[in-house]
């Protein structure tokens, strides 16, 4: 099986950082396929950039399919271009914040997502309105860490995201954690075992659940929301034509 | 990896069919333990037969967690007794009706479920509401097929569930399907190929669910509405109080 | 008119004080009839708890209306086995949580529900919702006091939940108080008198909402969720039936 | 035990209906004290006449309860002044819309609600969402019979009314319903038989729920949204402020 | 263009400052007509101020449509009487305090309330819901300001409003305010200056938008809910109908 | 007062038709500044289209108001593109589908939507309930008409859509019609004519809710949702950025 994994954003050392925890989640058997959106910006924060990131990051998604892959995550906790992705891809797609909440709701009654900068929490708050998770997320918290703050000193953002968690089970009745950014996923395990609750983020979770809906051999539904109009398919073929709109977005290859 | 299944009724025809599924379903690696609750009904339809099901099917899993079992699957598509038994277990729980569910929301906007008979519709419409997933669901939709007619008659249950899958499509914009009986599982594939939507039934999701949250090392939080209190674990242990309390559940051994 | 209550633990002490409570809120011409489930857990705090309990709960209904009740009363504020309880009784039935809660809405515009442990708060928040009872509950707060604590240190007890009543109205905007555990029952004219809003405890006010409900001739509706299957009932009775399910549940004779 | 019941509308023959309703409804010992809003339309259909009769129907509610009345009931399905009503009164209050519909709730999963013109379906939408009942109610049917037809010409009203009843169940999945209008009160009891559902009309189902609520010795509570500013108070009593606003609602006495 | 602005409370001074921000707000080529409810009382605090202010503003209302008014404005933050105006008149009507949420809408993802006193906190969280508006609202606060104290010290109250608005930041996540008074329109520049977010007053937000519906040629829909029952129309025409009813309200004549 | 248009789009007739109808629909005073989107699809069907728009759509929107809009409108009835065109414009922005949804909220109290194609549905009842409107919306119907063939054919377009609107009122209870999609402008006032309810489009209602804004001086709040993260904004100013990032965008003039 094989399964794609794409970084909408354009840093290296995140790519690197997810394709790897994408691979030490796999199963024997599954061959993860990491690609990155050089045409996006450096890191994925609120909507402006998530808008800019999604024309590279479906042209990578559409050479993902042709590679082969049966399955598709994109490695972002804002779900970027979720709905897109999946109206011109035949296998399945999740994005990281909407596989660990899922992923969540399966061990806790209520989970709290701790991500990081506030211009993202309205972003996520729709998020889980429209996956119909809101009433099960007791609260969405910043950690005030920009993205790329999380590789310059893990230590003191492992410290920062912990105090949080902690308010977050506390304060706001969280039975489990979500952590809101692909580049949170090295802390998940002590954290949990700090706080006695668990900690997912959302790399794992994602293969996870997309290793199951590919053996399962589902494909995404072609019926109402994610369907193309047929006019455009005739002669217009969407992997092609979103080169021609993003041509800039060519050097999207598998991050070997 | 040991993934329990337990059937919550004492039919053993429909006992082996679940093991089947489950079976087929599984991961090379994945050992299926499937149990049958001989003090439960016949079969599960409505709220009394749900309640008599539970004290046994808690014992069962019980006794599934002692025999090694890293997560658990409650084979009915009411997700009967899943509450207790996330407050039992140490590993991740699902109930096949959830499952179902959420793989659906995988791989298509809105869904339907098409179950058996119209006394289970409340239930899982209430179900949907606990879980969050209701915005998501188009219809739940009743076949007025019982459960033991699913396998008295499987030819016509067929027919019947075929029609009430195209009311859905066509009438409330199902984009997915899901199978709302254990026992219609086996035609899950035929029905997506006629219908052209995705087409869920619950015992696959549900090990392919349990699968990824055991390989994530997940169990479920002990924090908040699935805590025991601490009072009663001194002195009384709950899976032998369990015993106490349904002496009459102890033929519930590993299915085969 | 005959009212039944049954208690679905196994306390005695708290039976009789649930009987005396009924006895007090009846009407002139209102007879109680008062059983205990021997079968359940000494109290019932969490899901388990109420699971094992609801067999035996639902084989005292089943005498209670052999025994010519026309309505009944489950003494437990969950709400204990309400559903299954509705499916095979013909009177109507209400749980002393929804009970209350209704009560409230008929006095104030939101409420917040003050109760015992906080591994109950999940399991009311999900029965309000269920009962469409969430939009006007301000809180559900726990005074992490276990139930049979009430019956050991009254004054103590007093005091505490006093204390999280101060809160509910100060922080959350209450502006009626239920009650949430039939051991309370006997505080609620002093704390409404001390916090100056209506305190409601849910005996006294299940009471009053059967003895209305029978007076008018109501029955559960047997359409649609509350419908037992009818190939079932053609011989295999369900009281009979229930006997055979759970026969340890046999002492359950109307207290006193 | 004194109720108060008070018809918005000044069409004495409904005045008498109500009264009559109200008294059969009547434990021993209630004695109920019917009232007449001189100042009001002749019928309540729509927002306009609800909002005319309002005025009138405060002042014969602060009569009543200067009469000695415990409780009070606002005879129109609408509802209407029901809010302030709750404002100007120290006895709790009901409309006999919401009392239908929360007796409803206590035999039923889903209701429906049979009305009388389509004006008012909007209104009592409005009110279901506002009382927290809207998810317990599978739809407001109007009959398109104006109020004063149901007088005029009963046995095709009960006819226009069993039609729509048959709707209800069949296409909206109703499990009981509940009669839109004073004037159907007659009618409930023989369409229960005929449709083997719970039907409910709302004069008794408001008598039993004040009954029960000033047994308990409830007060509606003065904290929050039905306290009036003290300011006012001082120097300007409502119920005498009223006369002066609304002085031409002098003829409100009780009715016989 | 002409549009109306009522006052539903009989204070002169407040409706000279009503009239004279509905005027600043004005494009050129609109006619602002502006009227006292005298009938009124003199603020409206609550649900019985707004309840007999209603008949005296219906009444002003329909003697605004007959001088010319192309649309109407009900200047009272808790939209009193706003179905019922929407059913009397052709032209479309709002009431300031939806007018300024809608408004807040447009330029913020979630808004803070701030009103006058806890009385209204409900009255304007049941508007919202009702308006389809409280998703988008973070909070509900109340200043503890009596509406004529705004005009008594008008320093006092500008500071006792800032720390609110300040609160909802920080503590709600407000990213505007909605200022929950006509009386507060004045502060809103320089409050919104000072916290760096859209401050909103319902006044001017309700002259643009009703200047937007009426340069559309928008007229209030006659189906369903705003209708007028037919059979009062003929031989009682509403307006008239109103004068008798409410007589007192006699002078409502366009403020100067 | 100047005002910019940009159709997300590369169709020029629909560029022109959209400029007309927002002049024609401008106040005098209002300049109105058209774009085209020449870098974007020729129709905007569904998410893929949507996603690929939006960034030619947001340098359009950073080129007008360097050109001095004071507000802003997407002439997408999908609203495409609408949070991130928030979070890089300092004046507020509409799209056409939330402004002409919030217009009709204005004169019903329930409105459906006409649209195209059933691809869209689901994007509007998301967009719907994102805005907080999807309580007041009977329902969205799709026309199955693609966007250019309301050009082709506008005859046989009409009485499709004439078709559908009767449908939405008829059985889905509308009091008022939102036209899906700015081709179907020409069309509102004669459908309005002949249903008898109020028939909305969006560029209309764009402009008048965009005038409004603008004239109260209200700019987009910066905090939360809609700010751009500061770091970002040092050394890389985001209109730069944006061309950057989309430099094939760059045709994207004010269309005349």
């Amino acid at each position: 099986m094989r399964i794609s994994i794409v970084n909408p954003n354009s840093t290296r050392s995140m790519t690197d950082t997810i394709a790897l925890a994408a691979r030490q989640a796999a199963a024997r058997g599954t061959e993860i396929l990491a690609y990155q959106n050089d045409a996006g910006p450096v890191s994925i924060e609120g909507h402006v950039d998530g808008a800019l990131a999604v024309p590279g990051l479906l042209h990578a998604l559409a050479i993902a399919e042709r590679d082969g892959a049966d399955a598709h995550i994109i490695a972002c906790f804002d779900d970027t271009g979720l709905d897109a992705a999946r109206s011109i891809l035949q296998g399945p797609v999740i994005g990281i914040g909407e596989a660990a909440a899922r992923m969540a709701t399966l061990v806790a009654r209520r989970f709290s997502v701790v991500t990081t900068l506030s211009v993202s929490v309205s972003i996520l708050e729709d998020n889980l309105i429209r996956a119909g998770l809101s009433s099960l997320c007791a609260s969405v918290r910043a950690s005030e860490l920009p993205v790329l703050a999380l590789e310059a000193d893990p230590e003191a953002a492992n410290i920062r995201i912990s105090e949080e968690i902690a308010r977050a089970i506390d304060e706001d009745g969280a039975e489990a954690i979500v952590l809101g950014c692909a580049g949170m996923a090295e802390f998940a395990a002590s954290l949990s075992e700090r706080h006695g609750v668990p900690v997912i983020e959302g790399v794992s979770a994602a293969v996870k659940l997309m290793e199951g809906a590919a053996a399962l051999g589902l494909k995404t539904s072609k019926r109402g929301g994610y369907a193309v109009p047929g006019r455009k398919h005739q002669g217009f073929a969407y992997p092609e034509g979103m080169i021609v709109h993003s041509g800039e977005a060519a050097d999207t290859e598998p991050a070997e």
